[in-house]
Formats: structure tokens, sequence, C-alpha cells
């Protein structure tokens, strides 16, 4: 069983309605979502993968004649840290997205054209509530453990604020209780960025043929920024010339602007604006801090991994501290550690080495307290 | 004499031309500057104080009918850190601002209009050359200090590689011998929101009657949050809404949207977006580490005193610490002190009382060995 994941396809969950948050009524949703490994008879070893900002249900393995494995390929797969040889492995586009789930892109059967600001606002406890949907179409009461990285470790906390019953694991990566007016403000930036183009015509461009993409890659350039580290920015480009002088022009001089540019650029061709402002605007109003947090643990609990890194400066460690005291306060089995890394806030996709063994041994361990428990 | 300082009228100082670094020339300069207190006999006890990216020449009291003083009054006048009883202060808008001193929004003679892109490339060695004809001007020859913050910071430096000669002592606050990756990047954000602004129109705005405001806005938006710390925007803003929920829109729910949407406005009615684009350019070619930094300390060479500050993570410590190291093992006499503050970069406005006890022991100290000289 030990190959690669090949001929992998996405597939799509619908279902008629959503009440969100906002008190709002979605209708028509579909969810997009791929699945690795096999679901036992037991329905034990079912992880949940829950995405970051910018991804999509195409976790791992090779779509048919794709060159470019899913995001976090490295970390599953057979062997792997989420090993497919043992675990059923889901991962499915957030609601709001762009990627295949019902977002402001996607058409509005009641008004045969895509919703844009006619969206309703979603939350992260509405992301949350539609992936509970798709666990119980599959068959799964509860799942064995829940991970992700940035807006997916939220999406993990707030399965455990919502939905405590249905985990015997979580592991929450590089993320925060709630947002900090920093990462607030740099989200709105952004935002104002993309509705700042005078292509993004309050929202309704999906009939222009002219999509707001100079906001966008701007907005994409600042996140990039944040998810890197001083220390690898130094690393990777330092002050390399493109060229061998200074251009005295606006061009890209430097190494560090080619690569903003590129990345700005290529982040259009696969992302939507607004899903850009709807998701943004989740991760900002995310708050389960304090009272709002996961109950006190009762015997058999959700056991607890979180993770973070020492040179992200975009989610601090200290967040991380802070969601271990809260759960230690109110006596969860915590397992903390911050990795030593200089990546920033990428290295939850990049510190593979010390992820995968923190990780396999937990789902190893949470796996046999699984199997007793039958 | 320890009164305010009323009734400050702006100066201007014009000459027929200069040869930049990119070997353009730029003729007919005009160079707004400032003085306060009397530039005594032996014109010994001039101060120059250089303004950071986004200053201007009117560093101290107030104007005629003002009701806001000049950007350094809490540091400069009558018993004051830059004590006017004592010294004679200079401040002058910098080559290529917008206020006062020539630059792209200055009318071209030649052509009859605003130079707009037509301004040739400035760096942070053609504006101090610019302020050492000033100095010249003035019948100064030996400046007793320089000092400033950020890319006034830069600017001190530069003194000291470009005119030795002309300083006893020298003052670079918050700064850096180069910009870093991060920094570029941060700056290269802001340069393409103002030029993806469609009615930036290639810099040719002047005449339009439209000006780039919402790229610049957000250029502002983004410089505001590297200016601040993490730990100042939680003391100011933490998660405080405007109004009493969530609105589920796009307006501004959080404080810090609304400071940064009104920061970015303000900012808008005061400067010139291509003054942005040439300044920050001039800040990311500035490099004087290495071999290109000052030479070998001779007797009687420039003494320094080298402040940062701890939460800065725009002009982070390590970078100060960079410059002390450079220059101690040139043999400068340096001192060297990171100032414990949460402020962020702001902090080098803001931390008056500490900066006033190294400020003015440091002056005391040079002004004595400066009589002593005579």
């Amino acid at each position: 069983m030990s190959n690669a994941l090949n001929n992998i396809e996405t597939q799509y969950f619908k279902f008629d309605s959503l009440v969100l948050e906002s008190g709002k009524e979605l209708k028509d949703v579909t969810i997009a979502y791929e699945t690795y490994g096999k679901l036992n008879e037991e329905k034990n070893n079912a992880v949940l993968i829950v995405h970051a900002f910018s991804g999509d249900a195409h976790a791992a393995g090779f779509h048919k004649n794709a060159s470019k494995p899913g995001w976090w390929d490295n970390m599953i797969g057979p062997g792997k840290a989420f090993d497919t040889d043992k675990y059923f492995i889901i991962c499915s586009n957030i609601l709001g997205g762009c990627s295949g789930s019902t977002g402001p892109s996607s058409v509005n059967a009641s008004a045969g054209k895509p919703y844009a600001l006619d969206f309703p606002f979603i939350t992260i406890t509405d992301m949350v509530a539609a992936q509970k949907k798709l666990i119980d179409y599959l068959g799964i009461k509860k799942l064995l453990s829940i991970a992700g990285g940035s807006m997916g470790g939220m999406q993990v906390l707030q399965w455990a604020v919502s939905y405590p019953e249905a985990l015997r694991s979580a592991i929450p990566i590089a993320t925060t209780m709630k947002h900090s007016p920093q990462q607030i403000a740099f989200n709105e930036v952004a935002r104002q960025s993309i509705m700042a183009d005078i292509k993004w015509n309050n929202g309704n461009y999906y009939e222009t043929g002219q999509s707001p993409d100079s906001g966008l890659a701007i907005a994409r350039m600042i996140g990039h920024i944040t998810y890197m580290s001083d220390k690898s920015m130094e690393e990777k480009f330092s002050r390399n010339l493109k060229e061998q002088a200074y251009s005295f022009s606006f061009a890209s001089d430097f190494e560090v602007e080619g690569y903003l540019r590129y990345r700005g650029d290529s982040f259009v061709k696969r992302f939507d604006a607004n899903s850009y402002l709807y998701i943004t605007k989740a991760m900002d109003y995310f708050d389960v801090s304090g009272k709002k947090f996961v109950g006190e643990a009762k015997n058999k609990d959700i056991k607890f991994l979180v993770i973070s890194f020492a040179s992200d400066w975009l989610y601090p460690s200290y967040q991380s501290e802070n969601i271990v005291r809260q759960l230690k306060l109110k006596g969860y089995n915590t397992t903390y550690i911050e990795i030593k890394s200089t990546y920033g806030h990428d290295a939850f996709l990049l510190e593979v080495e010390d992820e995968t063994k923190l990780v396999k041994h937990f789902l190893d361990k949470t796996y046999k307290e699984a199997k007793n428990d039958r």
C-alpha cells in the first residue's frame, strides 16, 4: 500500500440549507472534499484536515495527469504523518471558498447569477457546521482527530467548541483563539486594497470580464510578507538584485520585489477576490477566548496537541500558549510544542520532519485508545 | 528665554543645480527649512535634525496662529533635549519631498508643469548633499551634531560617510545601515498599491484633479501597522468594536479598522503619492554597510549615540547593533542604548523622557569639547 496517492478525485457533497451564525439561511450548499485511505468498519479511524485561508480540498496525492500534489502532501499519505495506510483522511474546501464549495462566486439559483455581495456573511462556526454535515453524511460519529494550521487551527478550535462529543483529539497548529488587532489590521488593509480596485465594482465583476486583479495581488503580497520571517526573507533574498545595478526606476530591482509580484500575479489566477473578503472577515470575527472556549474536561474528553513555530510573527507562539493555558486550566490533556524554525508562519507547511514525529506519535496513541474503547 | 517657540516661519534656500547619484542633474532646487535658537559667534552650536519618511521642515514650535506644534516639538525647544537656549537647531524638508522642497510635485521650469515621473531618482546621498549646501549657506563648517530617527537615521549615517569632517557627533535613532528584504517588501507593496490606483495615471495626476488617494491611503495603512507593535495595538485597540455587535458587512467593525482608515484618509490630504514612490525607493537603495561605511576613526573623530527600541520590529534592535559593531570595530567612540518600550517603531517619537536624558547629556558633553577645541 505504500505508494503515492494517484488519480485522486475531488467529490462534492450537497445539502439543502444551512442556517448561519448571522441568522441568514444559505440554500443549496455544495462542499468540495477529498478522502484518502479507507474508513474502517468501526469508523473510528477518520481524521479531518481543515485548510488555511487560501487552501482547498486537494490536500494530498495527485489528480489525474497532474504534476503537482495537494497542499499538504508531505504530511498525508502512506507511511506519512497522517498515514493513509491506517487512517481515513478527509479534507473539504471551506464554505465561502472558491475551490468547489459554495461561496460568493457560486451561482445563486434564485437569482440565476453569482452571489457576489448577496452571499451571506459566514463565520468559522458556519464553516465547521458544514464540515459536520459532511462527516455525518460519511457516517462518522466521532473523528479520531482534526488537524489544521493557521485558519485551519481556528476551525480545529471551533470544532472543539461546537461538537466536542464528535472529537477524540485535536491538533491546532500556528493559530489563535482570536485575531489580535494587528492580525485584523493586516486583513483590513488587504480588504481595502481589493475594494479600492475600480474593477472590484462593488463585488459585481463576474459578468464584466474584469476582475480586481491588481487589488487582489496587492492583498496577497501583504500576506506573503506576513507568512515569512525577517530572517527567512534575509536567507532567501537578502538584498540580491535582479540585474547588475540599481535601475533608478520603479521596476523590480530586488529579488524580493520580483518574488512578491510573481506571487501576487499567480494568486489572482486561482483565487476569487470576494472570497478573500468574506474569509478574512470570518477570521477577524473568530473569537473563542475566555468563557466561550470548551467547557471543563470530562473523562475521555478531547486530547490536544498544540504546535507553534518560534519565528512565526503572524500567529506568534504566545497565542498558542494562551490556548494551552485555557486547555490546561479546564483540565484537558494537552501537549504543547514550539518548533524552532526560521520559516515564520509558513513553517507549518515546511517543518515536515518535526511535525511528522509529533503528529505520528500523537495519532498512534489516540488510535490505540480508540481501539480499546470499542 | 524659556518660552514656547512661537511665530515660527518656514524659510526657503535655493540653489541652481545638484548632480545626483544617478548621474542626472536637478536644476533650480529649493530646500524648505526652519531654524530654532541662535547660531553663536563661533558657529559651533549648530545641530541638524533630519526627518523621517513623511516628515517636514517644521520640527518644532508653532507657526503663526497654528494650534499644533512641529513634529518633534517635545524634543526641541527651550530647556528640552535639543535645547534652543543653547543650540542652533536646523531642520530641512528632504529633497524629493512634498512640503516645500523640490520633489516630483514641483513645477519643472523647463516644461512649465509638475515633474511627475520626469523627476530624477534621488537617493539618501542626494538628500544629504542638498542639506550640506544649506549648512554651507548658513556659514556652518562643522555641525555640533546631527540627529534623526528612521529614515532620518539613514541621513545621519550618510552624513558620516559623505561629510565626516563636518560632524562632531551623530545620533542615529531606530534605523539601519541598509534595508532588509522585509523592509523593501513593505515599501514595494506600498508602491504597488499607489501604482495600481487607476488615478495614479502613470504619475500624471497633478492636472487631472484626480489623485490616487485610495492607493496612497492603503500604502499609509500598511505603514501604520509597521510603526506600531503587536503589543501597543493590543493596548490601544484590543478587539474593541465601534458598535455593539458585528455588522456582518465590510464596514469597519473594529476600532483598529476605523483608526487605519482615518490615518489613511488624513495622510492623503498632506502627502504626494509620487513623493511616496521616490522616497521609499531612496530608502530601499540605501546601503552603507560593510566597506562603504565610515573610515577608521582619527583623533577627535565623530562621536556616536545610537538608540533603538525593544519593540520596534520595523527597524529592529539588531540593525542598530550592527551599526554599533561597525563603529566600534573602526574605533569610534560609540554609546548604544536600547530603550525598553512597547510602542514599536513609533517609540522614537514617543519615548521622550528617556530620549531627552540621553540626548541632553550627550550634546552637553559634545558641546563642552567643542568649546575646548577653539
